[in-house]
């Protein structure tokens, strides 16, 4: 499917390869010793090689005041995982491509391979479940909290604008173990929410459902096993299509009859609190005499009792129409959506009119910025296709979707623009003139490895003599509170010169010190900047 | 390791999975339900699926332990691009493949592919300095100082315990931009030295060498222009190989006369101070008639001014057999190595007896633990290859080998035992008894989550009645040093009790508490607890 969207541009890669073969050609018998040609030559531009400047289709560089917002969601989702006893672990970018397959269902022709250059078989991971379930298995680890924040890779049609890539960050917080039903599962909600407030998210809604519930439904409507896990991917994509579209699926492509498309449409219409939801199918007849479903709702009611004391109900709405995609889930399925999430009302229309697949894959909505489940089968599922003993090891786990978050984030910053790249802290300058001034270059130097010594970020002009408006703009543009000017006479008298920095200080000269006192001179000015100031990316996050 | 501490208590789950797989069709017919299948069913040992549980050759899992010290690498070496001004940015894990073609010489063989799924053809990034550049180009960046600390992919032969993978994260500093002669490079090399010793590594050499001086040398003894990266790539094998075995690679492969081979055996014997070994090619002849030498010879005489200001003289070895295998130096080239980088003295020996090649393998030492150069012509390679207009931008970075200074730094550390991998601050427990007490677990989950909007890391049992035995051991598990429990009497009275943990609290009955005043006296015994307590991580890093 995606292929096909994909051209094949590679009539300049040829010639490029052609070119540089026909060098190998004349003058050297080794393809390495041409290349170096092609690297070191100035004259390199004889040669019309033609190479797209660009990152892969899906993916994109991180310029470095993305970096500060991507950095700062970073630190304030991994801290709040350690605030609930997790630790971290890391697992390769790609694993074997047999401990993939079969786990996503029909996404699974999304995964990205390796080529086979000998040896192993592998792909890019998809997401970090699997690969953490696969730690688990290998290790016999009975139970762990534990997070992961790293990029996974699905080659699915990219749009960019709304923070949907083929290569993008999750950080995931999963605790696997047995424990006493829905103890982690109220916890890991909790952690969803106290994770979308910090980032300054607050008009979210969990999009919550339980799979054992949702099964039980479709045995009520009259599907066969088999067919469960077709028209639950159905089901799932009610979020973008109406009941209609999702329906016509049902009946002519998945082969179910009228009758029991309308009994599973009259079920995924609901949706509403936990209670409420809980009291209509408790009051259901045909839910009352399945066992499946009466499992999953008196799961339900737990929940109801946990949520209460982690105050996170009324972030919850309990739908009945959310499946979630993945094979693996097993027991409770969440998904929390935003405004932003939704596609707009007008968006069949805009997507007509779309020039490009990207500007129509524009009009989707950015879907869920954080989504997980109960997964209980898969530890065992790699225990017993390795051979191990059979060990059950329940999971649940959530993941929250950077690209997303970041998006929202960016869009919510106009005050973006405030945010300065670099730490530093303090620019040394030299102020002087005349011939025969030799610029105070190592002298420079020797003042900033001093303020590195002490911690302190610390920057100079990489020129022997500079003059002051450029070593002013330099600290400017570094957007760092204080200088320290070495000046052409002070300093030899062991004296340096420190200077706020702003439009406010303009006119003010600053204070001469001694030199061997100007770490501690320079460590206490900072103090007192830095005292009151709120850090302009807390500052973003949290939507001050 | 932690595992063995906790036998898992799944009656009740156990209940639940018998349920579950009772209803799972025996039979599917379509390979996706069948997976799905695989999945959900426990019945799947029938199938004789044998996957490895493993991770891919040359790839591993980081533990949790582990990734406390690699995060603790991580920040010192980001906190000291900070303090010299840096940004960071991000490039994704694969680029175009025609980006990493004709940049790494011999080694280009390494770089792993992906498969052609349709569409563009990519490679996993070999290194973090040719993304960098093509980014510089892309973006028509004139100056940065950037760093980028992330995962690079090379199919080389591995040698696990010495830190050499295939999957394996370097930590770039890197300086684009036209400056003076020296003066970037300079702090780039001050910048090694603050980073080993940050990491507690002070036992180091810098080898520095500089390729207007090879190349000069090259040309004193009669090698052919075009020859000159076939040589160079021989002579760059000396730290591992004596000299007569890389004077044979040079005559007999590579087609030089024995004078020539001897010629170049008499410079690259040459090592010692940069005063030292400046002085001597000041005096030499040929040296001083080869305008290549004497134009890096110019810029060594620049670097001594500039190294003394820094004083990282001492740890800077000049030595002519350096070479650096990478087609895209032009200027000085650097690598830092310890003791333990070069191959122990009985190598070959030990070698011969190895087993397999791992083990083999083993005997080549961990190799240079940083490294890098200057490369004044990749960015412009790129402008050119993509038909924009010539920019000269020169670079000039060093890169930090994680893995390796990992090794050397868990090698170093019995203290590692010590690292515990939560930051877990509170224990909330419950203590009380008799047959009608609930075991307050929702009550529990909301003293927890006080705790946890005000910041402090805290955890409980995920039970609702646990004993205090199992509480207390949970506790100490985490490590963590401070318990709030609800005693069954005390907190109908709204009191919470606050205990230290640890053997030598063990009598210590803690203090009662008013239940609304918890977060203020758990802050505050919290900030007496870690007043003094220098962090186990720093202890090690720094090799306390």
């Amino acid at each position: 499917m995606l292929n096909r969207l994909l051209k094949p541009s590679n009539s300049i890669t040829k010639r490029l390869f052609t070119m540089m073969s026909e060098k190998v050609a004349v003058d050297q018998p080794k393809v390495a010793a041409t290349l170096v040609g092609n690297v070191n030559k100035k004259e390199s531009k004889k040669n019309k090689l033609q190479v797209s400047l660009k990152t892969p289709k899906g993916t994109k560089d991180w310029a470095d005041t993305d970096m500060v917002i991507r950095e700062a969601i970073f630190s304030t989702l991994s801290n709040l995982f350690k605030k609930h006893g997790g630790v971290t672990i890391d697992t390769p970018v790609f694993e074997l491509k047999e401990i993939l397959a079969g786990k996503y269902g029909e996404d699974s022709k999304l995964i990205y391979d390796l080529k086979d250059q000998g040896g192993e078989i592998c792909s890019l991971r998809y997401d970090l479940t699997v690969p953490f379930a696969r730690y688990v298995a290998m290790n016999n680890i009975q139970n762990i909290k534990r997070y992961h924040i790293a990029k996974v890779y699905r080659r699915d049609q990219p749009a960019m604008t709304k923070g949907r890539m083929r290569e993008f960050y999750q950080c995931d917080f999963d605790v696997a173990g047995s424990y006493e039903i829905m103890v982690p599962d109220a916890e890991i909600l909790s952690i969803l929410v106290e994770g979308l407030t910090s980032l300054g998210i607050n008009d979210f809604k969990i999009k919550l459902n339980h799979r054992k519930i949702l099964d039980g439904i479709f045995q009520i409507a009259g599907v066969k096993d088999e067919d469960v896990r077709k028209i639950s991917s159905a089901v799932d994509k009610l979020d973008k299509s109406p009941w209609e579209v999702v329906k016509k699926e049902i009946t002519e492509e998945k082969g179910q009859s009228e009758e029991t498309a309308n009994k599973i449409g009259e079920y995924v219409k609901l949706n509403g609190s936990l209670k409420e939801v809980h009291d209509i199918l408790s009051k259901d007849e045909a839910i009352l005499a399945n066992e499946k479903a009466m499992s999953g709702l008196s799961e339900i009611a737990t929940l109801i009792t946990y949520a209460e004391a982690f105050q996170i109900e009324d972030f919850i709405s309990f739908d009945l129409s959310l499946a979630r995609g993945l094979d693996y889930y097993t027991g409770l399925i969440y998904e929390a959506v935003t405004a932003a999430s939704a596609p707009p009302t007008d968006a069949s229309e805009l997507k007509k009119k779309a020039k490009t697949d990207d500007d129509a894959s524009a009009y989707v909505g950015v879907g869920s910025i954080a989504a997980g489940g109960r997964y209980d089968n898969l530890v065992n599922m790699f225990a017993e296709a390795s051979g191990k003993k059979s060990t059950q090891i329940p999971c649940i786990g959530v993941s929250f979707g950077v690209e997303r978050i970041f998006s929202l984030i960016k869009q919510r910053a106009v005050a973006a623009a405030a945010i300065k790249p670099t730490a530093t802290q303090v620019f040394v300058m030299a102020f002087g003139g005349g011939k025969d001034w030799t610029g105070y270059l190592p002298e420079r130097m020797k003042v900033a490895k001093q303020l590195w010594e002490a911690g302190i970020e610390t920057e100079y002009v990489y020129k022997s003599k500079a003059n002051p408006r450029k070593q002013f703009d330099a600290a400017e543009k570094s957007g760092c509170p204080l200088a320290v000017i070495l000046g052409k006479e002070e300093y030899l008298e062991n004296k340096l010169r420190v200077k706020r920095l702003g439009q406010e200080f303009a006119e003010d000269d600053g204070e001469l010190v001694d030199a061997d006192k100007i770490v501690e001179v320079v460590q206490q000015k900072l103090s007192e900047i830095n005292q009151d100031g709120v850090n302009d990316v807390i500052r973003l996050l949290k939507g001050l």
